[in-house]
């Protein structure tokens, strides 16, 4: 157990709810705030009246917000997170936002003394629970050192580099998942059509070559049709678009990625994008309609 | 330990050597056959002078030869393995074939009265040491149930339906590991492009949604441009040229795997089929040369 400190928690929805309780049960003094007051409120914490009175005084912010613009807004905007912390003291923004606004927030941060570490994550809300997250950290090394006692209780936390690599690995994370449900579902839809029973083939192929994360937790989705997100699809295609306009800075041709994203702007146009990512395969279905 | 028990084994290479290995530490009395005799005797087990010899009077037979033609010819040529099995033996064929051979010899076996399990594995060499394979078995229950304890000291033995389908399964585990190879080579170059380390990028994703034996294995073979197969590119697109072909005769268009198979087309083409299936991102380098 660490010694308690004042930490600000903007956004306690799926993730950050969780997410937050975990650091109050670590025994921190945690001051929330989220748009949907009832969310704050029902974790048993302090509310904030607003963002900036969650950030007043606190030793540590953390943000998680879903949406990047929001995100950006409320940290750099007038009377925002920005704008009410102490110099010295640390802001970890745990929202996926795209390369360049966390390099931006960094700046910005760092005119007014305050430390910096965009810091996004993977796992949902299982991980979130657990306190088993993916955590892709991007600052120096000794701002990551600083924020080691707030990250450690949420997950697994990894220094990549400078500010603004958090997210580019947060990037590539999510360029795997998009990728892998793809390919698990084309295999489920060959291992069925083929005329097999597509769980006997999921549970034989766990623990060999083929095994991951995917296969295991949205593989079994698919097996289960159980698409209530989650994580939606019109996310996950943000997260794709995102990354390819990344590649596509760099003059980096990505063809799987690619192909990927194209599956999940149709599957987006055919009206499931508030399914989970899974049901990626009822896109594959559709292209692959049953004779007769 | 199950009572000791005679059993042939065909085919002692890179994984059957030590398969058969685990067998006869299990205190199974093993016949082994191999064409280049060195590896055979290096097991210090009984040699056997043919694959017929291994097969007399063995109450199991296991053949693991790494060429599907090959497998077929000794097991159904003239003084094959059928020939000179007992009748109510088993015989179980754990090389990679395709459905519809897997089927025939299914028949022909079934035309002598010897019972037939195809059982394809996935795990490597490492998993064939540390007997951890993933082992995708078709055939009836009750050949399965007898094959068991000659399975189970070699790894996870699934049972997923009738004659063929181990080779299903096997057909669609190839595919995942292919697409997920593209994949986690897409992702490291993203990374790497992108001015982050590939290494830290591959640890800060364990554990998330991102995470798979491809990415452990494989992804650290990237990293360390370490690409002495394991298993080459020429075999991995033999398999996933198989598996398209049995998608297409089934009329289902898989997208990224008929993309992934073209990558691997290009890789041999290129001349880099001798190399490791992880070596695909030289071939994702070769289409996107660096500036200058």
């Amino acid at each position: 157990m660490h010694e308690p400190r004042t930490i600000g928690f903007i956004g306690t929805g799926i993730m950050g709810g969780p997410m937050a309780r975990r650091l109050i049960d670590a025994g921190h003094d945690v001051r929330v705030w989220n748009r949907t007051a009832a969310k704050a409120a029902a974790l048993g914490a302090v509310s904030a009246q607003s963002p900036a009175a969650a950030a007043t005084g606190a030793e540590v912010v953390i943000v998680m917000l879903s949406s990047g613009p929001v995100c950006d807004e409320l940290i750099l905007g007038e009377r925002g997170v920005l704008d009410a912390m102490p110099p010295d003291s640390l802001l970890i923004v745990m929202s996926s936002i795209p390369v360049e606004t966390a390099r931006h927030q960094a700046r910005a941060a760092s005119e007014r003394h305050i430390h910096y570490l965009d810091a996004p994550v993977s796992g949902g809300e299982r991980g979130a629970i657990d306190g088993t997250l993916a955590i892709m950290a991007g600052g120096d090394e000794a701002t990551f050192e600083r924020a080691l006692p707030f990250l450690e209780p949420l997950g697994r936390p990894v220094r990549i580099g400078p500010a603004g690599s958090g997210q580019l690995a947060k990037l590539v994370n999510q360029l795997v998942v998009a990728s892998t449900i793809a390919t698990v579902s084309e295999a489920m839809l060959l291992a069925e059509r083929g005329g097999a029973d597509p769980a006997r083939v999921r549970e034989a192929l766990l623990g060999g070559f083929a095994d991951s994360t995917i296969l295991r937790a949205h593989g079994q989705r698919m097996i289960e049709q159980d698409f209530a997100p989650g994580g939606p699809a019109k996310w996950q295609l943000k997260d794709t678009r995102t990354a390819l306009s990344m590649a596509d800075s760099l003059d980096l041709e990505l063809p799987v990625a690619t192909l990927v994203n194209q599956l999940f702007e149709d599957m987006v146009t055919n009206g499931d994008g508030e399914l989970d990512h899974s049901a990626l395969i009822l896109e594959l279905r559709r292209r692959n309609p049953l004779p007769g």
